[in-house]
């Protein structure tokens, strides 16, 4: 695996394409585009890496999974009453799904449904900031992870998208809290700074229908494990997913930050990264680097 | 797994809910509501079947595989020059997304997209009827599979729907054929009857990366079948197709008779049966099935 | 002309169908339904009106009107770089058209493009408040004209989906003023207080070439007054404006607060009031008497 | 009124826009571009006209005003069962909005409505061809008017778009006769050849409440005549119909043969050709002609 691993990062050391690294928030374009990385974790206990593995970065979407796992261990499948869980076929931040279906978000991984489940957990915890924080610094195995303030108010500041989003969604009483509250928590789930290690890490129950492998603790039911699989499948990389699915063959979650994250169920998890993004808003190399990586092990859900 | 499949047959003898029988076209409305049926093949050559597993019924869209594996072993990637392979987000025969998108179908198992595999199938083709029936008939194993006349012409005269999305696609130019010889062709290849076991037997190839496991025929590449397994879990139950892979977790593949067929890859096939459908147009009665067989049986994709 | 108005007033004391008064904001709610008033003002200087005619209702949308008379007066055509001037064959408040057309709302009398009016007119003046409202006081001729607080305040605490129209145009630079800024102009605007008499003497420069009749100044220019003529005859009762044409033939405008004015150019204003409106908004009544008005007068701009 | 219309012809001999001859059907491709005809026809029956004022051309959707006056002669109000009466926001030949509102269009002016109405015509008469056709001979007083069968056989064969329409709309049950059928009587309709002359002369009975000025016959009811008048002005120039409205402030109906009628009532009827047409299918040179003269006039129905 460490060779097919290597193989890879060396094949593609020069890949180019017309990708480009996102520039709708500030603090994100200054993301030096030429950064890679690959990690993967097995539950076998094996790590390995190549590239800028231990750069961190700003995970973005890929928090959407966190916040959707933390809610669903508290109030289970109350949550859809909220949210769907069918592919939009629009794009990530469109209304348009929104109001024709009256306030109910397709999915949970579509920023409107993320939003939606980010309103539930201000409703649960009285500190949410810090339940997500632990949470994620538990699933890494590193206590140092943390928001990325600069990422957050950057995030905040060009939020109107998300809050006309979560405007629409409140006229249809599908939202409790303030908008302004919810924003903030969202921006920073995504401005979360992580690093492919320690997202390989973090993704690893996953494969291991819901137990965190090192601490051996639940981090969800296996049936809800397998179901956050199954939404990663159907939803997890925008209006790409079904293209991933097709391609990679994986579960996997994309943010606009550059990276991927996969999980091979009862296998292994893997994180890349590459800040550039194709048109899709998904990292350009980070699909293509996961398409080598299910080609050459022979091996996908499928 | 003979006893998981039995206890699912009793559990849900008595199983009720507001499904009914398709009422769209004459031919299929006039089936017996409480018929079902539970097929699997195994790659071990096991065959388990309760209910009425060997009455024939009309495939519908589960045929949509036969063409789509047909045309892929033809022209392979081609294909995706005339439709996505992403899920729609819309209903099964909308044409909202064939005039924003500019007449390219987003995936072969919307009606729009199945009919442009059906163009492409009688270009390839001069006896495409003969083609069709002869793959059905050797995966089957059965000779005897053959058209439903009587349904074909009553879908025949109930194409508008249809006919309208040939006539847009065509106004687009991505349809090459008469639009009366593409409805022809699409209808009779949804009145193909095949019953469970049948349909069990068909699918195996797809769990078996793509070889025919009883002729050991190729039926297509090992990543062929990893793909259309990707797009059946994706694209594979209209509308549904998200909560069938978060409630059943497999690649499957429905149709307005009534019946559905999933894939274990490395394992299994099953077909399920039973004519009431949900609002999605999907057997409610055979989610049901599929549901509990991998709750049962602790295995899924995921 | 009197006995016209009395025999329609008469007529149509006991109409019964099931329209209803708006209840989306409870400061409306609390109207009495039963009142009802017509008021005609004609270049002639002859006041007719008849039923509840000197009390003041909110005008609600009717005071897109004026803002937009208030803009165009101030930057003329460059207001069509922000708004365009085709009906939206949506709902009033839809956040769909917006999103296809890319922030640029269909015309100034839907919300969203009321909504970038009120933007425009911030950035024109320091005191947009005490313009619009010096500007009705002088067309109405009445100095005590003036926002409701109640209603306002009522107004912008269910304002979610005004703010999810101004975020998301906000978000495709359409806007340039804060949201909560916009929406509090925007809500006092529509809060504004005025009887049938009132509002039927403040449209009549729209019958006069753009010259108030009674101070005889300039509102704006004689070709902008039959452009905005236009506007209204093809936008100004949100998705009931080719209704509207074809039943009572004359421009006008309505608000949820049950009132409508309409103009017969070069002849008179006329200013319906009945608070009960029918499921696009309108006020029933009020489009029944306007029918009336125009079929037994025998003209209208056809 | 001659001197104004001499005047506006010599101005805009050297106008040039980027507007382009219609490509979508060789016919009409074939066109002189430079071709230019202005005629107007007055109550006081003045008959001024310039340019190639007699040469014919396809008059194309125009004629859709002349189906509708023929329905609405035999059905009356009956017809809005069948087609609504509002601008439609989307293109001419949209399905979305026929998907959306389940089979009926938003007015008659639009393709779908045309071919509704003309679906009707069918049903009224065992010869609508022959009916259409001595209609418009007795309104233009000229019995040489016939269609182009070289038009309607080219407009016939690319008329995918229309058939897509004519299905969606009968699998909605909004289609009585058979699709063929109507797209040949429409393309027909489409096909027929007129000069500006003639277009003038046929459409003054809209400006004189439905009587034909030199036969003294009733085409229509005066009220039918104001309503037709009406939906000409809010749906008559496509997706251009409020822009039209506002710049040149009469109802007008346009075809993509670059022809262009407008009514002022109780006063003139005025026909325009320039076969140069604008993104929205309306000739520009024929709208420019037009804004002009209700400017130079100083008169519209504003």
């Amino acid at each position: 695996m460490r060779e097919i691993v290597e193989n890879i990062f060396h094949e593609l050391q020069d890949f180019k394409d017309d990708a480009k690294v996102a520039d709708y928030i500030p603090a994100l374009s200054k993301v030096n585009p030429d950064l890679y990385a690959i990690s993967v974790s097995t539950l076998g206990k094996e790590n390995i890496s190549v590239g800028d593995c231990s750069v961190r970065f700003s995970i973005q979407s890929i928090s959407k999974v966190f916040a959707l796992t933390l809610v669903i261990k508290n109030i289970g499948d109350e949550i859809w009453n909220y949210v769907g869980r069918e592919p939009s076929g629009t794009a990530f931040n469109s209304l348009i799904q929104i109001e024709l279906e009256e306030g109910i978000p397709r999915n949970p991984f579509i920023n409107a449904g993320a939003l939606v489940v980010i309103d539930r957990l201000i409703d649960i915890y009285n500190d949410p900031y810090k339940q997500i924080l632990s949470m994620v610094r538990e699933l890494s195995g590193n206590s140092q992870i943390d928001f990325d303030g600069e990422v957050a108010y950057s995030e905040i500041e060009n939020s109107h998208r998300n809050l006309s989003l979560v405007h629409l969604m409140k006229d249809f009483g599908n939202i409790h809290n303030s908008p302004d509250e919810i924003i903030d928590l969202y921006s920073h789930c995504c401005s979360l700074s992580m690093s492919t290690e320690e997202l390989a890490h973090s993704f690893l129950f996953l494969a291991n229908g819901g137990i965190n492998p090192f601490s051996e603790t639940v981090v969800c039911s296996q049936r809800n494990a397998k179901r956050i699989n199954a939404l990663m499948l159907t939803c997890g990389l925008y209006n790409e997913s079904g293209d991933f699915a097709y391609r990679v063959g994986l579960p996997g979650k994309s943010g606009v930050g550059g990276g991927i994250v996969a999980v091979m169920p009862g296998k292994l998890s893997i994180a890349v990264w590459s800040p550039k993004l194709n048109i899709n808003g998904n990292s350009s190399l980070g699909i293509e680097t996961l398409e080598r990586f299910t080609t050459y092990l022979g091996t996908s859900v499928f």
